[in-house]
């Protein structure tokens, strides 16, 4: 047995997520059957994280220890292609898709034309409402640096290693791209719904709806009822895993 | 009654083109029917010219005659997300989509990386073989200008204006994108699928499937067998119409 890396991209729309879960398409179950019919026996692939139903990604990294090389086209030729495998590298057999990542980077669009284009739907969040974005960037320092993310995080699922909430957010970047703006988040971990959480409460606070101040109390009071709405699955991509 | 003209966005996935056509879905049927709830009578929108089945566009223009002005909220409100309406403009009565315009841009789209990226699938042609882009950007030549284009045309449906085989291409841009290249024609008119045959020719010399002198006697042969196969339609954009 070898140990091979996976680089990943995948549309989201059409899966529950990433991870397994009963009577739902995920892309780890997706690729495991195609690595089981290739390697001619069951392959367990481990993720460098779950993403959430609906969240997309262009740079997942996933490991599997499989008796021969899995050759990317006979991969690409099972999967739909709403799943691309990147590339396939065999790495040291302690490389671990989770535990060996030093950091993630997550990026999160967000559209603010009048009308959103057939192109971008289901890429974006479609924001209708004036966005003020020197407040947006003014909202991103309350989160950089380190901190207990509770308030910002959904109750992880059962089995879930996440049991610490503190994390280190190394930048949130915005950048301006056609049509609107992304907010490029790079930490050495997230915490269940935890980008799309902080997004969420930012628009808010760009929108208006919350003042900037409120920020550093509702990271204080770790407590999860005090945050905004969560931001849309779909405007989510899981940018790159760093090693 | 004004004259409005539509600025008009959409996906060409689900739709059987642009023109009105008996038992499949349309676009000009779609927002015809929008504009007869609004407007509570029958509506002939008339566009610039139709784009094939499954092709895109992100700058259709068409015009109707409407007996008070369609709201763009309410017409985008009814209409499916894959088709967008970008602007509404009252224009002078004699504003003829089709008749005033004084030329079109469309750009053709191909991937040219080992693995397509799911969020290209549906956008672009993923060309697999290796191409040579300087044998590409040369082949481009020999279209530019005036010809007689009846070699890369197919025959036009029943009922198109399109006699005159002749069009004056201004130019065809290669423009290096993320993953691939996109090609840009600009000409006074487009024949029937001009563009998918010009791109599926230049393809063929690009891959050494053709030899590039051969281009000029294709042309001169004016006989659509002589033509290599068409680029497919999902790889095609109408980019913007001038006046």
């Amino acid at each position: 047995m070898q140990n091979y890396r996976f680089d990943i991209a995948y549309d989201g729309k059409d899966f529950s997520g990433w991870q397994i879960q009963p009577n739902a398409p995920s892309i780890q179950e997706t690729i495991e059957k195609a690595l089981r019919l290739l390697c001619k026996q069951p392959i367990r692939l481990m993720g460098s994280g779950r993403t959430d139903a609906g969240v997309h990604a262009l740079g997942q990294v996933a490991h599997a220890k499989c008796p021969l090389p899995p050759s990317l086209k006979s991969l690409n030729g099972i999967l739909p292609p709403t799943i691309r495998i990147l590339s396939v590298t065999e790495v040291p057999f302690d490389f671990h898709s989770q535990y060996s990542a030093k950091s993630k980077e997550y990026h999160y669009h967000l559209c603010l034309e009048p009308v959103l284009s057939p192109f971008k739907r289901g890429f974006c969040w479609h924001i209708q409402q004036p966005i003020d974005l020197h407040l947006l960037e003014k909202g991103t320092e309350a989160f950089i640096g380190t901190h207990d993310f509770t308030t910002f995080s959904n109750q992880a699922n059962q089995g879930s290693a996440a049991r610490n909430p503190v994390r280190t957010i190394k930048r949130i970047t915005l950048v301006e791209e056609e049509g609107g703006i992304r907010l490029e988040f790079e930490a050495n971990g997230f915490l269940y719904k935890m980008v799309r959480n902080i997004t969420g409460t930012l628009v808010s606070v760009a929108s208006g709806k919350l003042p900037l101040m409120a920020l550093p109390h509702l990271l204080a009071a770790r407590d999860r009822r005090k945050a905004c709405p969560a931001a849309p699955p779909f405007g989510l991509f899981l940018f790159s895993v760093y090693y």
